[in-house]
């Protein structure tokens, strides 16, 4: 397998080629390898959320935090979330005002990085359970949803849980809840089966970039919460500074996903 | 069974006695339900004592956090923190203080409480999983001990983990393996199997008023973190104030045990 730009190298060679500004996206990179979401925001908004991602475990399973001003993670030795990601995505006061491919010099003592688990991870386990996933099947992106499901707040951050659908055969339903249950840090269980309606969700509108999976017969609708979550609450509450991945340009980390399957 | 003080009550029934002065310990009342550990301290070190806590989830698993001066909590309908716990301890800069039964003249707008798991959860789920449990059989109180085990530093926050001892029959430590990690939100999996020299410790030198539980032939012995370990932790830190429950005094919630083996 492999990927185009990054080959098959290992994870502390393909973080020193993003720090070389290499900047492709990440899927099928360290095949087995965690890769995670980034959130970086300032000292003083981080008791809040970090505070919201324990009320809201499912969309904002977080793998690390880092010490204020500390740019290196216990995930991936050597790392440097300043510079090794491929492309970072810069907010000020919930607005979009940059992409870069290298966040030094908006660096400052003052910040702390969340690395948020993804459901790469998860998504790898169901495909080694024989639970067919239709989106990589298919070479499209995920189907993202704003559902109903309201998360708990906490001090300044609060807002609907994002939601993503995965098509899965009735006879593999239980079996996918059974997988996804071992991996409580990359989304976890399912939030809802069967009902998109019940969950507030059009399948025909999914939104931030994804596209609606075929439902085939015999399929049903299964969904998870997506760890695009945060990064919609942190946007929402218009925090003056918030730098995270750019969509599809995660962080590669040293951890193999099966480590996240032990409690 | 029940108990002799607080007899065959509901929850909230359990709960109002207190508020009226009742204390005596828990073990035993509301059977089935959730009981758990408080740790109460100023807003200005809850996100250190917060992010402590993610680091060391097993020592130290929170199922609730409140928001600054609230003493509400989603586990219990109606009960007030501040009130509802049979007994409380005050620590002044590290220092034990008071032992009180209502600390409504220590609260202050700008304190948060945490609620954290106790073993009294996968105690119940062992048993009813065939497990048999030393000290309950024999009336005693589990036996606790300082590992070697350092837990991830938070801030102020550092020290060793506390661990607690249940010998187990080699036939049926797997199952106690599997059974204790449904239950992640109250320490979970066991943190050592077989040695107490491997992890620091004298089994005859237990600690914090535990008592060396009988190990007999063709039983190893098991550790699991324990929730002692955020109290020691910060106390060590000589944080101006900070405020548990007294060893044995629990805050009984509405939460059935069971529901702690979804995530």
């Amino acid at each position: 397998m492999g990927n185009a730009v990054y080959g098959l190298r290992s994870a502390p060679e393909v973080r020193a080629m993003m720090r070389q500004g290499v900047s492709a996206p990440t899927q099928g990179v360290c095949e087995g390898n965690v890769q995670a979401n980034l959130a970086i925001l300032p000292k003083q908004y981080a008791y809040d959320f970090l505070l919201f991602c324990y009320r809201n475990p499912k969309p904002c399973p977080i793998l690390d935090v880092t010490d204020p001003g500390s740019p290196t993670t216990r995930l991936a030795k050597g790392a440097d979330l300043r510079t090794d990601l491929p492309k970072y995505r810069v907010y000020e006061s919930g607005n979009y005002v940059a992409e870069v491919t290298d966040i030094s010099t908006y660096w400052s003592s003052d910040l702390v990085a969340f690395v948020i688990g993804c459901s790469y991870t998860f998504e790898a386990a169901l495909l080694a359970g024989g639970v067919p996933v239709r989106h990589i099947e298919q070479g499209t992106v995920v189907p993202m949803y704003t559902s109903n499901i309201q998360c708990a707040p906490a001090g300044v951050f609060s807002g609907p849980t994002v939601i993503t659908m995965r098509p899965i055969p009735y006879e593999l339903v239980t079996k996918a809840v059974q997988i996804t249950s071992r991996y409580p840090g990359v989304h976890g269980a399912p939030v809802h089966i069967g009902d998109p309606a019940h969950v507030g969700v059009d399948l025909n509108k999914p939104e931030y970039g994804g596209q609606l999976s075929e439902i085939r017969k015999g399929e049903t609708p299964v969904f998870w919460a997506c760890g695009v979550t945060p990064q919609a609450v942190a946007q929402k509450s218009k925090i003056p500074l918030m730098i995270t991945h750019a969509p599809g340009h995660m962080f590669i980390t040293d951890i193999r996903n099966e480590h996240l399957a032990a409690l």
